[in-house]
């Protein structure tokens, strides 16, 4: 059974409190510390109960942390890592849920002093509402979390941080960083950039004084929910995956060409063909 | 009051059931008599009181009707108006509950015999379970409606078909079919094409054994759930509004490539410039 003298959460939002809540709730931790840029955030972290103490700042709340969870937005990492690195005591895990890994991992790992074991992750989790007010002990339970370490990694870091996750209820998969990138270009980053592109694409069209997307049914609504995402975060999500994104634009542009060709061609039997084997695996979905 | 001796509705699923349902709840008509390709489909609505009469054939079926409804797959339309045209009594009315209206509409109204109104309807409502067990009287309620009459519609089958849906709870909207069929090549089939192609794009990859799609998340189940929508039917919407959404398509690609060539440039001020406008969009749509 895995137990923390002190763990610190940086970033004390939905994930970041529901990781929290479990550490409190499976009685994994002496001491929850909480620690961020908005002290509003942080003392309804407190009241809440989901953390226990709050750090008077970012160098400090590390300080004798066995474990450091990085929850703060993507973009941060590298200026918090750079920041706490020369604070965290020898044998600390630092590990984070970012949804970004590869280079960045590699930029953050070049931070961390030696002794210091980091254990990159990434919990596939959320909800539409965010914050620490949604946090729950729960938020975990069944979903999948994939932890992408180096050949720096240390094995027994690696395997507390697993045991936490599995304590969460969550199945850990491992995998190389890059094809974490790679996999999450596809399947996460690209319906975020095509969802904001479809609402500026509709968004140009007026009809009389009603703009066209006052027209939209479920569909559209579904289709586009995720552009509602912080513009921020996806801003740095989309530059740190830069690379994978491009390609997975330019792949959807051709599978959209496809459809193109085929309707321009009056071809039913290749819209249909290309309709069917989508809406085949799409059921699969659930 | 408006008030039918006999309607027929071609097609009885979700949209022509609920049709159907309001009717009988609301007392607008003697005699609700059902038709189209699916006995079994009949057969149910017979048995769940959707309908209290089975049509023997689709021109029995339509005799002494006062008013029609086309309720069956849009691609099914112009066949459907071709069989049943000769046999609609004068003074019938004509109306359809189809995605496309525009060059459909000029065609099935060339198709009817003098003394029949033709009024084309198009009621944005739908959920995500079909066919007639999901009909519900309150399927409409606060939905809007859109009708695209002609020159050659007849203003009091208008009114009639107008008061039908306000019956329904249906706010109805009069536009012109070639202005509907350029907003919901927007709002409705550009969606439904990028989704197939986001499903297909995607499941060219694999990891190891499992393919990418295995770790999308909810983002992913939302932004392609209407890609498990019918083949067949989301073929003849692109076949039949084919110029609209060939332009759609194009300028999504536009819009993707805006996205592309910021992250090329590494030019995180553009991009969130980008998601902040398509973001306070979305939101808006609650």
């Amino acid at each position: 059974m895995i137990h923390f003298n002190k763990v610190t959460i940086i970033g004390v939002g939905l994930i970041g409190g529901s990781l929290a809540r479990v550490l409190k709730e499976k009685g994994l931790a002496r001491e929850i510390t909480g620690a961020g840029r908005s002290r509003e955030t942080l003392e309804l972290a407190l009241k809440l109960g989901v953390i226990g103490h709050m750090g008077q700042g970012m160098r400090h709340a590390v300080e004798n942390a066995d474990l450091v969870v990085l929850a703060s937005p993507v973009g941060t990492f590298e200026a918090v890592a750079g920041e706490i690195g020369p604070h965290l005591k020898k044998g600390a895990i630092l590990t984070d849920v970012g949804s970004v890994k590869g280079n960045l991992v590699r930029a953050v790992e070049a931070l961390l002093p030696a002794g210091v074991s980091y254990v990159p992750g990434h919990p596939i989790a959320g909800k539409e509402k965010h914050g620490v007010s949604e946090a729950s002990g729960t938020l975990f339970q069944g979903a999948k979390c994939i932890l992408t370490p180096t050949d720096k990694t240390d094995r027994q870091a690696l395997e507390t941080v697993q045991a936490l996750w599995q304590a969460a209820g969550a199945n850990v998969v491992l995998m190389n960083p890059d094809v974490h990138d790679h996999i999450f270009s596809a399947v996460s980053h690209l319906p975020h950039a095509a969802a904001y592109a479809m609402v500026n694409t509709v968004a140009e069209f007026n009809e009389g004084t009603e703009n066209y997307i006052t027209f939209s049914g479920a569909g559209f609504r579904d289709f586009t929910r995720i552009a509602a995402s912080s513009p921020e975060m996806w801003r740095d999500i989309c530059l740190l995956n830069g690379p994978n994104l491009v390609e997975m634009i330019e792949r959807y542009q051709v599978s959209l060409n496809s459809i193109k060709k085929a309707i321009k061609h009056k071809d039913g039997g290749k819209l249909e063909k290309m309709f069917r084997t989508a809406s085949a695996l799409r059921r699969g979905l659930g």
